[in-house]
């Protein structure tokens, strides 16, 4: 009888998974004049980019929980929610901390990312919030909707003001082609997002680095003072075996004190190609390729018995991005710039992997045309 | 013999369970010209209260060990500490850094708390030392009893001064009527502690928040020279079936440098009644109701196949506190507020609430008589 | 077939095991006028030392990964790496953050160490780089090599400056004689290290305190305006059943911008005897003592059934330190301290255990001779 009672409660207990991921990076700078004028000498660096902690699991049969954080500095809180799922009419409904439901690559999670960095200077990251949203791995849309409190680069999550900073923000994708019997190796991904957004304190920013965490902020457009802003985002990706092209055009409208009305953008496209064969798999829950590559034949180098070394090489991965940031408007001079990547990603297992990448970026602003930056960097990446 | 070896190893190894919990805030507050006039404008705010991950264990048969922590800020160290048990005469004993044994409230896990937040002023929180204290689940009373060293307030745990600031905190609770036959859901607690405290660096503060961690601070005695002060708690509570009736008065005296002995007090009464017919079941161990409120029926809401809807809704508790804070005397002027406090509970599950209260708050300081601070506030919780 | 599939994945994926490790100090100072002059008053204190929470496992089959990190104050990385094994030629390979292969007392991880701190000034702690390195519990030898970016006392891991801070480090040991029959509890081991290093901001700083961390710095170069630097050690230990002795010898030659060539100098003699029979076992893969002391018997106290008193004693360490720092050279005037240490170590289980240690130290400076801190000092270690 007490066992039964003790099986009973373990049934009852939340499940506890822990994991983690580490990114080490490193980068050397090659500068222009003009981009030595733009944004004063940018310093080779290494880095701890990211050191997360992850802790998630299951209350009840329908429910996931997760308490995600950042030790890379000062501590941050990442993922830090609830999710109900199984409900009629809306699917799942979440609350707590995360990300809003905006843009192919800001929901692919880092750990799978094709590149070191994401392009946009307008995603909108994590936030405090609620949202309805879809989690069905067999259907060919997903959406999500959200009401959230803007508390950008806050650490911890906390806001405060008595003028309310509220956003509301959607996403909906659509796979008009999904290749069942391969599992999806080919494919054809359209999206779209929006976000509305009530600014408490009366100001807003961009800014954005050259897809490099050590390089410095190379377009800015400083404060400006407004009311609200509205987002629309457009999304588009073709998968076909090893190779997958994807691209996102972002635009921002801001109702400014000043000026009226201003618009800013960025879009990206990107083309990666696994020499080795595999593919990244497409994740039909979150509308985005959040999957792992995964090596036909993991890295290894041991001597046999008979004395030979016997190899493994892992899986290769080519990757091309074009970017452009337009923060430039009538009013507005925050800068343009635009950035050629070419990355090379070598998957050592499922769960660690080296990148390199050479970045090529040109910025135009009101220092000075044409300064240019280059930039070789490196990552050694991790997780469990 | 090699599986053996491995065994015996595995049997040594001290046990890890890793666990957590989590508690988002939001508040709207309302304020008269007085209170205005008191603590200045009370922003509405939104905030990750609590983000701990606790870490805990057995080492050898008898004795525990903890290491928990919050990351909602700066992270701070909250229980850590090696409990050994089953000693003779003392029963167990613990070293580290923990709660001082004082108060029924403090003692309840803020998981298990029926309000938001504790209501004195006068808690000691966790503090380095070593405590001797029983721990007998089946035992009428209760007894704890330390020597600490006061760092309140200093994260992480740290104390250096030369005139030690060392504390003496004793608590006892005893059970003059138990329930047997119905595990406790009949019962009449009662209980006292006090604690002398040598102040290190010559002075003491006390200061309180209305029920809310994102309120202003309301009373507050500021810098008070002192060598020393010591605190009486007297704790009564009485549980019928789903009703919980309980109090606490504290009163500290402090022997001020300047004016000789002054005496603040509070106290606080609170009802609360779970109108789904569960109990917050009794902890004979820490002599508090620290225990979870398990639904009978967990929150959920699913499509039949037959397509109907179906819904189970939880445990609801209703809670209402009336709490008084003194912190004037003869020649200490840190003002005095009463507030009502009424609360509405949704246990989802065993794991996971939502909390709404509603504070009114009536505060006299130096400033304005009446101040009146209102209080919407709302926590979403869960904890693994 | 989806549970074979579910078998395959689960046998991907990394293990990971969650660990811990508390120290908790206090210190009594007691101090001449000297000594006061020196360093001022040295406070008494008491102190979360450390509170680390470790995250380990295996990828793959032969290789390891660590997240370690320290939560006493703001938090920190410590070993964050991968680990890959059984390579050919070289058998091991670090990426990450991580110590460099330098001294018998760096690399005995804290919580093995016979006294409560490490000796040298000299010491080079955790860097970023990478790492040869053998794995081989069998041999009778042991290499590390590296290269490193040197960011000593940077948290979180960073570094950033155009002039690179590279450092290459390497340490062989070996043991002339072990005894292989009974376990290595009879052994004689030598040892060196070279460190060569390059100052990427032109600058280098050594300091130390007197074997205690809530102890003020005692000797201090203060800032040399210096190019590069090398660092030799020797090491020698000697092992015979209960009993170790082991010394290290640490040299540093400065390459200053101003004078020249300078060295500075540190070395110290232990030797530890564990009263009640067991013994520190050496640990072949580190060349080092690396290992924990298991108490024959743990500590316990319980009553038996027949009302007597039963009583387990754990096991009891006796040690005794010199030390000797010479931070003043013919242009470089940091002080000169040396120290006699008595300890006294209580083994309640394999997992925990007090440490009491007296310290004489007496230090040369150019403010004051002969100033003399004396040190009573405890500590209460757990680790899981």
């Amino acid at each position: 009888k007490a066992e039964a009672a003790a099986a009973a409660k373990a049934a009852l207990k939340p499940s506890v998974n822990v994991g983690g991921r580490v990114f080490i990076d490193s980068a050397v700078f090659g500068q222009n004049d003009e981009s030595m004028d733009q944004v004063g000498d940018a310093e080779n660096a290494m880095k701890v980019r990211w050191a997360w902690v992850e802790l998630k699991g299951n209350m009840l049969e329908n429910t996931e929980y997760r308490l995600w954080f950042d030790l890379a500095g000062q501590v941050s809180l990442l993922d830090v929610y609830l999710d109900f799922g199984e409900l009629p009419y809306i699917q799942n409904f979440r609350v707590g901390h995360f990300f809003e439901p905006w843009g192919m690559e800001q929901l692919t999670p880092n750990k799978y990312l094709t590149t070191m960095e994401r392009a946009s200077p307008f995603n909108l990251g994590r936030n405090m919030g609620i949202m309805a949203h879809s989690n069905n791995d067999e259907a060919n849309w997903t959406y999500g909707v959200g009401l959230f409190v803007s508390e950008v680069g806050s650490k911890p999550p906390f806001y405060q003001n008595d003028n309310d900073s509220s956003a509301i923000t959607g996403r909906v994708t659509y796979l008009p082609w999904y290749d069942e019997a391969s599992g999806g190796r080919g494919l054809i991904h359209v999206g779209a997002g929006y976000s509305w957004r009530h600014l408490g304190d009366g100001t807003a920013q961009f800014q954005n680095r050259p897809d490099s965490a050590l390089a410095p902020i190379i377009v800015d457009t400083g404060v400006i003072n407004a009311d609200s802003y509205q987002q629309l985002e457009l999304e588009a990706a073709y998968a076909y075996g090893s190779f997958i092209l994807q691209s996102e055009y972002h635009i921002a409208s801001i109702d400014t004190d000043d000026f009226g009305s201003e618009a800013l953008n960025h879009y990206y496209i990107q083309a990666s190609y696994v020499l080795t064969g595999e593919n990244r798999a497409y994740n039909r829950k979150s509308g985005s390729f959040a999957n792992r590559v995964v090596p036909y034949e993991n890295f290894f180098r041991v001597r046999t018995e008979d004395n030979y070394i016997c190899n493994g090489w892992g899986a290769w991965e080519l990757a091309y991005r074009f970017a452009h940031d337009d923060l430039n408007s009538d009013n507005i001079f925050g800068g343009r710039d635009h950035r050629h990547l070419v990355g090379l990603n070598w998957y050592l297992s499922p769960f660690s992997r080296a990148m390199f990448e050479y970045v090529y970026s040109n910025t135009e602003d009101q220092v000075a045309s044409d300064g240019v930056l280059q930039i070789f960097q490196m990552r050694m990446q991790y997780d469990f």
